[in-house]
């Protein structure tokens, strides 16, 4: 298979399913995702077959656990990407609105409205249910798809694309308004990338080496999630049983997700009064514990080097520092976070307004847990994934941030003197 | 001069600003603003001198004419910075401002915060003017800048980097929010373009070939603008006595800007009636007329190329085609037109609706002016550029797009379950 010209091919059909798209009324788009739940309902054996071919090849070309545990297709998961459509349909459909319409002295009325990005690329790992996920929120937002998955799930995917196209036609929509790639060649994702005339922006959903690569060699726009190095604060002025509970919940209530916590922050005049407790919780939960000199001082934890104010762990270890107060917190967050979501612990106005205004981060908190940064949370319904980018969409990027706003001007024959 | 550590130090003195610019204060930016207006009005002299030394170097090295003139500065220019600068102060100020604060079922309140993108890296060619607006709105909005204008304005660009500094001083704010690149070194370009962790945007001004090589090689996002190839398209429903007025404007007020109209669509069934009158309009202003076969059928005119409807001619040279009608014309423009200003005339509401839904621009507009498409007329106040991109800011950029929207969640010691 010529890979370049098979993608170019992919990418001319996308483009002109999007140009339809942009005017696809709201009531197609809802009948087309109904009509996709439908047919991952009527035809779930066919998926689940699929399935188990993907399952069956992972098994002997010796794929770990963990992998063969995300590719795994049941019923229940079924049921979920059907739930998962119905919610997107009832979601309002952000295109077409018109806001801030206003005359200008000319008489002209000048406002924006918004509309679909056009294509979107998604690259991503193997989890089958993310080509519905993505395909229904990139459908709903009037965005024409191109789906890039793992080569681990290429026969479910093919399979749940196949009930995607049944519901695109039964909406009287075009089939190649969601389109997943055929191949497992890698040179799809090199063209994917690089073709700006087909492709308006790419969203890479998977682990940080693989974002980064795509980034690097991308000359399509990235919407793109790296790190969630996130950070609570307990201040001077923190109410330190709430102190207590959200820098536990933050840490402990799943390890292995970006908006988990990764370094805790205490002032030092609470240091001595709120780390002994919270030191006996982590201990409880098995969460080992990196401190500063102070923290050392304070509580028994391993020492942290300079690479804990920087990782990730996405594990049951948590790096502690004590600092001198406010100030110093901030500095450390600007200079070490990743920008993804921190949170302040305190009952002063005054430190909550500078720390929600100074902190340069995607999500800014106060008295609340990191985890709460995520799309179904914050109100979006769903979410494509959460951007760690400052252009474009920020944080969990919902419908909305799979479109733009064009500027509409309405005159009555006005010309420029 | 090591070029690649000493832009690596601007970017860093630029981080360490745009920290401190976040937080900074309606009134502090202000005043500065006011001061840098006082400063070139003091230094005046100053500035003229150094401006001289450029443009005797200028014609010393042949250059053109065209570009000698811009490069000059004289009083009325310089007043019309001081002008710039006061209006930019009087604009509000976007960064800050809090929307959509609402309650969650969770009991927590989740909000947007708009705040500035960072560090704003402005790549511009020989106008000295454009160092002063592009730092005035960078300032404004919250922003450190590096700016790198041309090298026949180095010694213009540096006495008005002079001015920025005292102003920045006088206010009480870094004097590293502004600065100035201080060698013509092509090296400092591939520099900037290449730092990340520095630089949050690039935002080149001047000729398509710059903006291209920048795009090709930047590792930072970029606001571009590219072509302005746009169009008027008169509908079978047109008011002719508007057709002809705004043809003729969008044509003919400005010939070397890009919101000038460089391709006229006419509808079939009202060519006949509107061409021979615009025909000899354009005779008049000295406008060479491309048309396609119909159109030579109704008008004297050159034979419209395959190129012609590509081209951004930026001259008194005009394409012209007659369509069948909407459809063909959403088709012509979606597929040829480089996505800037396209106006459709016409009285009728179902294709009017139609145009501004389906027309895939940075602006759409009925029965007005291409030439309407500015950050002014829009009441932006003030434009940094015009947005050719999808993503971020599309069309005009003013004070809001070099501002990003963070996340905010306010809550009362609240964990999730």
């Amino acid at each position: 298979m010529d890979i370049k010209s098979y993608m170019r091919t992919l990418g001319q059909q996308a483009r002109a399913a999007s140009r339809h798209m942009m005017g696809a009324e709201t009531g197609a788009k809802n009948d087309a995702l109904h009509a996709i739940a439908d047919a991952l309902h009527q035809r779930r054996a066919m998926v689940l077959d699929a399935n188990q071919a993907d399952l069956k090849a992972g098994i002997d070309s010796g794929l770990e656990a963990a992998l063969l545990d995300r590719l795994e297709l049941n019923d229940a998961r079924i049921d979920a990407m059907i739930d998962g459509l119905q919610q997107v349909a009832a979601l309002p459909d952000p295109v077409g609105a018109i806001s801030e319409l206003d005359y200008r002295p000319s008489g002209i009325q000048v406002g924006k409205m918004r509309v679909p990005l056009g294509v979107i690329g998604i690259i991503y790992e193997s989890r089958p249910n993310v080509t519905v996920d993505a395909a229904s929120l990139c459908l709903k937002s009037g965005n024409a798809t191109i789906l890039r998955g793992g080569k681990e799930a290429v026969y479910s995917n093919q399979a749940i694309a196949d009930c995607i196209r049944t519901g695109l036609a039964a909406a009287g929509l075009p089939e190649q308004t969601v389109q997943v790639v055929d191949t497992t060649d890698r040179e799809a994702v090199g063209q994917m990338i690089t073709m700006p005339e087909y492709i308006d922006v790419i969203v890479p959903r998977g682990g940080k080496g693989l974002i980064e690569r795509i980034s690097a060699d991308a000359r399509v726009p990235v919407i793109k999630h790296l790190d969630g190095n996130c950070h609570v604060y307990i201040d001077d002025k923190a109410d330190l049983q709430k102190a207590h509970s959200i820098a536990l919940n933050a840490k402990t209530h799943r390890y292995g997700v970006c908006n988990a916590m990764e370094t805790l922050l205490v002032a030092e005049s609470v240091a001595a009064a709120a780390l002994p407790a919270l030191a006996e919780a982590y201990a409880n939960a098995g969460v080992e514990l990196r401190g500063c000199e102070k923290t050392a001082a304070l509580i028994e934890c391993n020492g942290a080097s300079g690479d804990d104010w920087v990782t990730e762990y996405l594990a049951p270890i948590l790096a502690i520092k004590v600092v001198t107060g406010l100030d110093e917190a901030i500095a450390h967050i600007n200079r070490y976070s990743s920008q993804h979501t921190e949170t302040i612990v305190t009952e002063d106005i005054g430190s909550s307004r500078r720390f929600l205004r100074e902190v340069d981060s995607s999500s800014v908190m106060v008295n609340a847990s990191t985890r709460f940064a995520d799309g179904f949370e914050y109100g979006l319904g769903a979410e494509i994934g959460i951007s760690t980018d400052k252009i474009h969409a920020r944080g969990p990027v919902g419908l909305e941030g799979l479109t733009s706003q064009k500027w509409i001007v309405l005159g009555d024959g006005h010309i420029r003197n």
